[in-house]
């Protein structure tokens, strides 16, 4: 089953927001089993769009057209669609009264331009929307499939997963593709390439599933795509995949999919009723940040400090000055400030970090990181080079910190 | 001038990257008076990209594809041009020789299938590439234009900008589109609608400028855009625009296009050797980080302390445990820490965020915020309700503090 997606508006044209509806629908509509031939991005204006509706229609079994479903003269689709069918718009009594409780329960007067949203062109059927105003339209043309749903990406969501997707998938009845994502920590892309070739070069040599690398600071992400006739079948083709990937990384991997660094050491910590603090130098306060931004933050993550400037170290930390004399970014500082926020915190462990992320090289030359880790027996410390500008090597050292953390957690570091 | 991009990849489709190059480049063309009237994306499939390049060569002057300019046979932009204009490809002796030399100088031996990248529909002049392998392609049929580049950004965008921009420009001779954004914090979306209700209004009965708002978390933007024949004529149209929309929100506006709330503090603190430390609860380090995000923060930020449970603020902060006792979201508890902090580092001045992040009430509702600010005369405390969930009431909060230290650098807050 081949598919379009159109959006809609002019805003899009201009270059003002990316187009990331579009970007959104496909991934859903590629596990649905159904094949996206074309994007197509039209602005605000009726020949343009209902042209672009008919061509779609001419070349494809289903087009999905977001944006231009609003009550204001500038939204088009109704029209477009109507006109591109040659099917007259009428108004829908269900969905005018839905539309009138709608505004009454929200204890506002509905304008007149609101009952525009009431339209549909005859034959077709109104997709709710449990958020808006704007009903999106479902209208089948010989066998062909027209879906329209609104470009707020709140609203478009779920009215896609919850009407459009299943339709589509029901139609389809085809080979649906589905993707796993591993995540690892602590290796580069080549090293990790270079590890997983033995599983990459059998695929290529005829697998039911493929393989695909994304780096990004700190993290490399494998994904597993296998495409087959159902979800199940398609998960069958990636579990063996991913059981000779897991055992080739091992704890390399701290996650799949939506999983993230952060919530894993939160579940692991919580669990074992681990306390957690930090000393942040040039990070700043990213190894905290990701930490509270945990739901539930509070049960391990007591807290601690950004010391900056040498005399922060010094000061508040109670790194011993001639240390800090030595130059800031080293690996016996970043332990002193370890060991100095475990201390001052009382918690189970604590975190440190110092490095130099340019853009002038104070102490360091740019992208040197040392990330400590102190615990009742002891303290660990790692130094390496990020890559990068500033912010690359601050999140770079903000995640290898945690990565330390994690494998702490696990009893790979002692 | 109408002009229609053309973004080709597979991976467009499957919805794996998002089209920002069709963003990006809509955003150039807009400022060079080209009316992008479609964006098209198609797959690495030879029928459909010729297809696509012949219709929009029928409804536009310009034709702007990205992508497709590799080495291997998924690469199959050059194909389709020719196909389209029915122009054979032969291959550049110059360009042969560039690539030639391009590999030798990178101690490299070139693949015969790079020679594919030398090849030119006949009549086609190729674009520098200053960063890869991939020449683009410019090539003029009847009066209308095709230019091609790769999709790799980096490479993509100084090919823009340096030569199709200017052809562009020279050739649509027409009107351009220039943006000028002005920045505001401390106020909500509608109250500052309110405010400069006159200026647009004034602009809706006739301007040469018109007004957009954008709001995101305790940040409103105010876009005011104008076209004209020029550049210049442009600007001249916005500035009066810009002078009312100022004169009406006064210091409300930290900053314009991309200035940042943290740079613009950066700036005040460092030339006058005002020093910054924070004591941060549920923001959890975000006003740190956003602060040590600014090359050169060590010369106005020295640290803080992340404080984030109740413990730490009295323990490390000093926070009084009757007041902790009492609930830590509070303007007694802000206070207590901003000046605790202020003390134990020595700053000029100290910011402080204490709040109900939730997803569960602890203290207070979700969303409760204050922030506090201590310096060497007193200290001040502010507070409000963050709307949103988790991340944003976190992102709220800093950006409030940030604003609160920004207004009190300006001596509007004392």
């Amino acid at each position: 089953m081949k598919a379009e997606v159109i959006a809609v508006g002019t805003e899009l044209l201009l270059g003002h927001i990316p187009n990331t509806n579009a970007q959104w629908i496909s991934e859903v509509l590629a596990e649905t089993g159904v094949d996206v031939m074309f994007h197509t991005t039209v602005g605000d204006n009726l020949g343009r769009l209902s042209v672009t509706v008919g061509s779609a229609l001419q070349r494809c079994d289903a087009v999905i057209i977001t944006g231009g479903l609003g009550p204001t003269h500038d939204d088009l689709t109704r029209e477009a669609i109507a006109e591109a069918t040659g099917r007259e718009l009428v108004s829908d009594p269900a969905l005018e009264e839905w539309l009138q409780a709608l505004f009454e329960s929200r204890g506002r007067r509905m304008a007149p331009a609101n009952l525009r949203q009431a339209m549909l062109p005859v034959g077709a059927e109104s997709i709710p929307n449990g958020l808006g105003t704007a009903p999106g339209i479902s209208l089948e043309i010989d066998g062909r499939w027209i879906f329209a749903v609104p470009g707020v990406p709140a609203e478009m969501k779920p009215m896609i997963t919850d009407f459009v997707a299943p339709r589509l998938a029901s139609m389809a009845g085809g080979a649906v593709l589905v993707s796993r994502t591993l995540k690892a920590a602590g290796i580069g892309e080549s090293d990790l390439a270079q590890r997983i070739a033995p599983t990459i070069e059998s695929l290529e040599r005829g697998g039911s599933a493929t393989i695909a690398l994304l780096a990004s600071a700190g993290e490399v992400r494998v994904r597993i795509t296998a495409k087959a006739q159902t979800r199940e079948a398609a998960l069958e083709s990636i579990a063996p995949v991913e059981e000779d990937v897991r055992s080739r990384l091992g704890s390399l991997i701290f996650g799949a999919d939506e999983e993230k660094l952060e919530g894993v050491i939160a579940a692991m910590a919580t669990q074992r009723q681990i306390t957690i603090s930090v000393a942040e130098s040039f990070t700043g306060g990213l190894v905290a940040s990701r930490l509270v931004s945990i739901p539930g933050a509070s049960s391990f993550f007591r807290g601690g400090y950004i010391a900056y400037s040498p005399e922060m170290k010094e000061g508040i930390l109670g790194v011993a000055p001639e240390l800090v004399a030595k130059g800031v970014v080293s690996g016996e500082v970043a332990v002193a400030m370890a060991e100095g926020a475990r201390e001052r915190t009382g918690t189970t462990v604590a975190l440190a970090t110092t490095g130099e992320a340019g853009p002038v090289p104070a102490s360091a030359s740019i992208g040197t990181v040392f990330i400590a880790l102190a615990h009742e027996g002891g303290s660990v410390v790692r130094s390496f080079i990020a890559p990068g500008h500033r912010d690359m090597i601050r999140r770079w050292g903000a995640q290898a910190a945690l990565n330390m953390l994690r494998l702490w957690l696990l009893g790979e570091i002692t």
